[in-house]
């Protein structure tokens, strides 16, 4: 039968297509990976509006039992549903080129993700530079690759987008976020990523979203709420840019001075 | 009441989001974007699909009648549609500023893009760098930015999608955008594209697609099928990439030799 391999968007059930939803309802098994992004709704939510069983496959499923999805794909029509589109991890590609090598049908069913969806803050797409990925630093792990894409990419005038991390238990926030670029900084002093750095925050793109645009000093103090987040740091900017920015710069508060002076 | 902005998606009137649906029935009328991409499918088959009648909006519609659309969005509901995802040009950026500065009830509904569909061939999307867009050269005009993007992208181990031109009248193949960049190869000289360069032409990503793989000199014999084409330059590669474009790779015809020599 076949592997429907099926991007369900960024946000909620009703953002699957047509297509998608189709198969998902010819579909035996449905799997969903929930590891290398996240919905911004429940899978019970997903379960109701397919009304089908939904298979949690974490990273270790995926890379390690792919063989049962595989399996079962011989005889049954089985949905892999991957939270954004369909090929945003090395995983997703590696088990399409394992059907495909296994002679399997294999459809692909394609559908937003954050790499376009972020258009919306009003940076031309084309524009950006390389993605990069911004994980929690840890005692014998802090790298600094997202720290030299910006370099790198600012160096061409282009946009970056940096992703921020996503563990079980916590989503990296653009505050967090904002904060070890900041450490960096202060290790590295490149004038990369400085406190008076104009940069955008975003939260849920492709649904309930704020995005707010500031200095990065002004942005770590703004609430941008729920997961998921991510940050932008614009390069050169073209005045229709500008102006789309506009619409999400912070106001900063005026501290009124009571003005005692008697007349 | 509101606008809506719908992406629908690279190929056929089912890729539409399920929410993309629903506000398209909802709409009294209902636009299509029809000069910055094209569907893999006739308008009448959308009309079909959605049963609701659709309005072109070619380019100077878009850019000089947008208060038309504006107009109507303040009494009543309206869809206006566009290929692949909405924040694809700078055109839509400026319809979504001008609703949102006026008032209006915006709603963005997302989906593939070409930018994230690309992801099939089986390059890692966060190693593409800057997205360049070849245009059929003219008398006047010919721009070498496409040979630029790539070389820049090259020098930083980077992969490159290149868009082809869309005229009215015809769309570039991946036959014509090969001969286009050897023929500023041959001027440049700095060994960005040239013959030998192993490239991957593309077409119809996100519908029935057709991925081939191999050297430019070879790759331009070949025969894509109907539009839409494109073109990838890849970077540096790993080994997953390497074992995915294994699979596209164009088989050389083995010129058989007859034996006539006599034992």
């Amino acid at each position: 039968m076949t592997l429907y391999m099926i991007g369900i968007g960024l946000s909620s059930p009703e953002d699957i297509t047509y297509k998608g939803l189709q198969a998902v309802e010819k579909a035996d098994f449905v799997y969903l990976e929930n590891y290398t992004s996240m919905l911004q709704c429940k899978v019970s939510d997903l379960e109701t509006f397919y009304n089908k069983k939904i298979l949690l496959a974490d990273r270790n499923f995926v890379e390690k039992k792919a063989d049962e999805i595989l399996e079962k794909a011989i005889h049954k029509n089985v949905a892999f549903l991957v939270v954004g589109d369909v090929f945003g991890a090395t995983t997703h590609t590696d088990l399409y080129l394992r059907a495909i090598n296994k002679g399997l049908g294999v459809s692909v069913i394609n559908n937003a993700s954050i790499i376009n969806a972020v258009g919306i803050v009003g940076l031309e797409l084309y524009k950006f530079g390389k993605t990069t990925s911004l994980p929690y630093p840890e005692q014998s792990f802090k790298p600094q690759t997202a720290y030299d894409a910006i370099k790198t990419n600012q160096q061409a005038n282009l946009h970056t987008l940096i992703l921020l991390d996503i563990k079980p238990d916590r989503k990296m926030t653009v505050n967090e976020a904002i904060n070890i670029l900041l450490d960096i900084e202060e290790e590295r002093k490149e004038k990369v990523f400085t406190k008076n750095k104009m940069i955008i925050g975003c939260a849920r793109i492709g649904g309930n979203f704020n995005i707010k645009y500031g200095r990065a000093s002004d942005l770590k103090k703004e609430d941008f709420g729920n997961p998921l987040h991510c940050l932008i740091v614009p390069g050169k900017l073209h005045f229709i840019e500008e102006e789309m920015l506009e619409l999400w710069t912070i106001k900063k508060k005026v501290i009124k001075i009571k003005n005692n002076h008697k007349k």
